[in-house]
Order: C-alpha cells, then sequence, then structure tokens
C-alpha cells in the first residue's frame, strides 16, 4: 500500500425520514481494528420536506462536518483538517448507480431523476458515487462489518421493508435494473395474505416489523383469551402494538405474540433457503431492528433456512455488525472506491 | 483479433443416460453466422456403466471425431486435421469447476472426486475445463444461443428436473460450492405436495416432466369422468402417461390435461418471478422437453413471472435456441476460454 497523504472520505445517508453524514479519514480505514467516524452529524427530514430541504439540510451537515477538528484527533490536536478526496451516498430509494442518478423517492417529493452525483460532484469538487442502501448496506457490512473475508454475501435489513443487497466475487451486483436483492417481494406462502404490492404472502408481508404488529393485533382481537402479556404491555391498546412490543411479550413466555414473530422467521427462513440455493453465497448477513427479536427467532430462521436449502448448499447466517449505520459505511466504501 | 492457425475444440457431454462429443474448428467460431459441429458423436452410457467404462467410451468418441475429417470442410478438401487446443466437458451431476474435480455422478457409480480435468490433460495433451450440466448450459445458451448480447442471464432447463445456472457480467457465477442456480428446489408452494428433496412444492416438485405425468395421473384415476383425450392418446393405460403426452391432449382441447400442466407453468413462473426479484438478471432462457409444451404454457410462465416480480424489475423470457446442445455448446466456450 502507498503512504499517502491523509484525506478525509465523506459519507451521505438520505434516510426516508432523517439524514445522516459522516467523514472518517484515509489513514484511519487504512489501520486495522475498530473504525469509527471521525465526525457524524444526523438531522431529521421532517414530513412535509422536498428535494431541496433535504439537500440544503445535508449539505449544513457536510459543511459542518468538514470544518470541525476530529473528535479524536488522529496524530496531534491543533492541526487543519485534511482535504475531501471523494463522496458516497446511500439513498433510501432506487437509484441508477452507475449514472449516479437517484430514480425516485418513496418519502419525499422531487428527487424524480435527480441526477445526484453531478449535483455532488459540481458542489464539492470531489468525485461522487451514489447508490441505494440495500446495496449500500450490503457493501458497508462486507468492509467494514460482519460480512468482512466473504467472496459472496446477500445483505438482509428486515424492519419497516425487507430489503437486501449482493456481494458476488467481492464486488457489489446491482442487477439489469438496480433492483437485485429485493428478498422482500419473493413469494414464500401463495396463500398467505395480501401484501402492499398486490401479491400474496411475500416474504416481506410476513416479517416485516409493521406486518408482525398488524398480524398479532389480528390475533389478538380475534382470540380474546390469549396474548396476556401483550396485552399488558401495551396496556390493552392494541393500536400501541409494535414488532418491537411483540418480541418483548415473546421472550416473557406469550405465546401468541412467539406465534406472530415465528411466522416472520419462518418466512425469512425460506427466502434465504430459496436465495441460497439460487445463488449460493457463502454468507448471509441480517440486520434491521426486525433481527434483535432475539435467540429464538434467529434459531428458527436458522433451521428454516438450513432446511430450505439443498444438503450441498453452505452458508453462515449472521447479524450485521454495523446497525443501522451499514448503509453510511457502504457510502465510506463508495467513496473510497473513487480515490 | 488475431488471424490465428485454426486449431480444433473438443466439447464432452457426460449425461446420466448417454454420452456426447462434439468438436468445432476456432476458425469457424470467429466467423459470423450459423454454427455447426464440425464433426459429433453420441452413445449410450448403458445401465451397469462405471466411471472406466463410460470414459472408455468417451475417449472411443473423442478420438473417433480427432481423426475423422470435418463433415464439411471449411476451406478445401483433402487436408489434414488441424490439431486440439482444448477441451472442455460439461458434467451431468456436482462438479467442482475451480478445481476441474467431478464431486459424484448420480446415475454412475465411481464418479466420486474424479480429477477429470488433471486426466484430460494427460491423455490429451491439451488444456481442459470442466463444469456441471446447467452452468455448461447456461453458458452455451449465452455465447453461442439465445442468450447472445445478454449481460446477465439465468437459464433454466425443465425435463426430468429443474436446474439452472447464472450468467452475471458476461461470466458464469457458479456460488460458493459451484450450486448456484438451484432453482428447481426453490420452495414456491409450502402447503404443496412432498418432493424428492424432502421438502414441500419445489418448483421441480410441481413443474419437472415426471410430475406433471404422475399429478395428470392422479388426477385421471381420481376424476374419472375427466380427461377424455388424454386418456384415449395413452390407451387409458395410465402408467404410460408422459409430460408430453400430458401437452398433446393439452393442446387438442383437454381441460385436465391442461390444468395439469398450468400448474407446472404457475410454478415456473414464480421460480422466474421470484428470481428476478432477488438477482435482477436481463433474461431467462429455458430450455428442456417440458418447455416445448406450447405457446398456452409459455403464456402462463410469462403472466405469472411478470406479476410475482416488482414492476421496476425488467426481464425477458426467451426458448434455448440450442436444445439439448446447449451444455455441449458450453463445454465449447469452456475449451474456447482456455486457448
Amino acid at each position: 500500500m502507498n503512504v499517502e497523504r491523509e484525506r478525509l472520505l465523506l459519507a451521505l445517508d438520505f434516510g426516508g425520514t432523517k439524514l445522516t453524514a459522516g467523514v472518517v479519514s484515509t489513514s484511519e480505514l487504512s489501520a486495522a481494528g475498530e473504525r469509527g467516524w471521525r465526525a457524524y452529524r444526523m438531522a431529521p427530514s421532517p414530513p412535509g420536506s422536498n428535494v431541496q430541504s433535504d439537500l440544503e439540510i445535508m449539505m449544513g451537515l457536510a459543511r459542518d462536518l468538514l470544518a470541525s477538528p476530529p473528535s479524536v484527533p488522529p496524530n496531534s490536536g491543533g492541526e487543519a483538517q485534511p482535504p475531501l478526496a471523494a463522496v458516497g451516498v446511500s439513498f433510501g430509494g432506487p437509484v441508477d448507480a452507475a449514472r449516479g442518478l437517484v430514480l425516485l423517492s418513496h418519502h419525499v417529493p422531487g428527487w424524480e431523476k435527480m441526477p445526484l452525483r453531478e449535483w455532488l460532484e459540481e458542489r464539492l469538487g470531489v468525485p461522487a458515487a451514489v447508490d441505494n442502501d440495500a446495496n449500500a448496506g450490503a457493501l458497508g457490512e462486507h468492509r467494514f462489518g460482519a460480512g468482512q473475508g466473504y467472496d459472496s454475501l446477500m445483505y438482509i435489513t428486515v424492519s419497516t421493508g425487507v430489503g437486501g443487497g449482493w456481494i458476488l466475487n467481492g464486488r457489489p451486483w446491482r442487477g439489469a435494473d438496480g433492483m437485485a436483492g429485493e428478498i422482500g417481494h419473493m413469494v414464500v406462502d401463495p396463500a398467505g395474505p395480501v401484501c402492499l404490492c398486490g401479491k400474496r404472502g411475500c416474504v416481506e408481508r410476513l416479517a416485516s416489523g409493521p406486518y408482525i404488529a398488524q398480524r398479532a393485533c389480528e390475533w389478538l382481537e380475534a382470540q380474546p383469551e390469549r396474548g396476556r402479556i401483550l396485552r399488558a404491555l401495551t396496556e390493552n391498546n392494541l393500536e400501541a402494538i409494535t414488532a418491537e412490543l411483540v418480541a418483548q411479550a415473546a421472550s416473557q413466555g406469550d405465546d401468541l405474540a412467539w406465534e406472530a414473530l415465528e411466522v416472520a422467521a419462518w418466512a425469512l427462513g425460506v427466502g434465504i433457503g430459496n436465495a441460497a440455493n439460487l445463488v449460493n453465497p457463502e454468507c448471509f448477513v441480517l440486520g434491521g431492528g426486525v433481527t434483535k427479536a432475539g435467540e429464538r427467532f434467529w434459531e428458527v430462521v436458522r433451521r428454516t433456512a438450513r432446511q430450505t436449502a439443498l444438503p450441498e448448499v453452505h452458508f453462515d447466517v449472521v447479524p450485521a455488525a454495523l446497525g443501522d449505520d451499514a448503509p453510511l459505511w457502504g457510502a465510506i466504501a463508495l467513496a473510497e472506491d473513487q480515490i
């Protein structure tokens, strides 16, 4: 490796409801061991936001980060900030990564066909790269997280939705339309409930947080004698049910809550097993709030995935290491690949 | 492109019940237009075969091919055979392509961990490459068949079993265990009938030829008033039913036969749609006997695949162009990549 002058990499994450930015220095990246942000900022993308307000807030965060001294000085105190080398972006919506184009946002108006790479390159004067949050998450976990050392992996995030991204041959595989990794809309139960997408029994319809909560809620309404613990946790306000409360009730021995969670684990396991048969990656890295539902949840995911895959197909199923920051670290990887 | 001296490429296909070999010349490959075999031989692998007898028969075919003059002389008659440049192999069973190792045969004993690449290189004195028949079929259709011009595709063969192989970024994607492409054992109906693999509702359990025949047979037994045309075609011998007869009866207006076929088309369509969401290739190339079941079968496959995939995921679904020779042409591509 060349001994190069220290420079900064900027990562931007445009989420549906929040904007996050982080900075690392190239010398920190090339060093071994735990990695942390040199500086980090977050701001909400409030209801009523549009592309202009989002970009304004984000550029404010970026200016802040690039002007501020490092939270932990890498060498000695008092020196000037190193120059910016590149910027990477994770975007919560469909992106044409090859052209650096945001296709649209499902949350914030005005993003249609926004040439974000070009826009950033003009303003910041450095190379930029843009990808969607699932691909960025895969890249982040592969380069800096639980996926290090694997040549192929699928990253799956299970929270409000279910998304995923691929690393194949050590590099992102985005697919012909940049849509690869959409495991959330794999049909695993054609007799299952109808998903937002119109199909029945998609992985997302069975495993995402809001649908876990909805299922538990429907079962509580239909089975008044069951779910005592979950009812108590919600103070009998069924509208307050979240997947987190369902997981909490399940861990405290609530059978109804566990069964609502088990459906999610089963659907995710079938999706992983099917994906293993189809693509045969070395590893599945699972992140997102729902995957924090406890060891019993993981057991069902792993067992179902194993039973669904052929015996000759081997794979690990491991928890994500970077948490909600996986896409932001992926944006750092995108930036790193520009220099 | 260099103007090189003409040389020969040898392709060998070890199927479960037959052995096939073909030869093309490098000058024919580099020419545009229809491609054909310079010479071609086939022999059965009879019941009771083992690895030694298979190899002996195959080497006999190869010697024949390399000694015989071309069926259509490429330049003028009477000249000597060009020298052999490389050999490629398609094997009907699991293969470690990176190490050129056959892992086992489900049909013929003695193939366990057979170092076929090394064995051939020692005997023929040229570089060799080995892959399984599904990957070879994908490579064949991509290089010489219906997949030409696509950067990414999945090849699916639907006959006695259902197998598949990937081309991603213009190159074979084999997976960590060489098992990528196993769409046959994707679960599409967890409430469906039990597959040989032990799971319920695999694509293969619903779409392969023998299972189409079995389903039609069961329905004929249970519904004595239906299936008049199919019964007539089998001369009322239900054990004589094949998927081909089912397709023939369906095309003549037999409702029961069509419904038995429709289940197969539906399962294949869901599998393709799920694979499209997951990997987002440009194209699916379908081969194997079952895909000759007629336009109505294709309509259901295409419609179901389209309905299963997200609207943003685009792909073609096209018939294979090389028929049963796709793996043998893939073996030529493997050989071509060695020179």
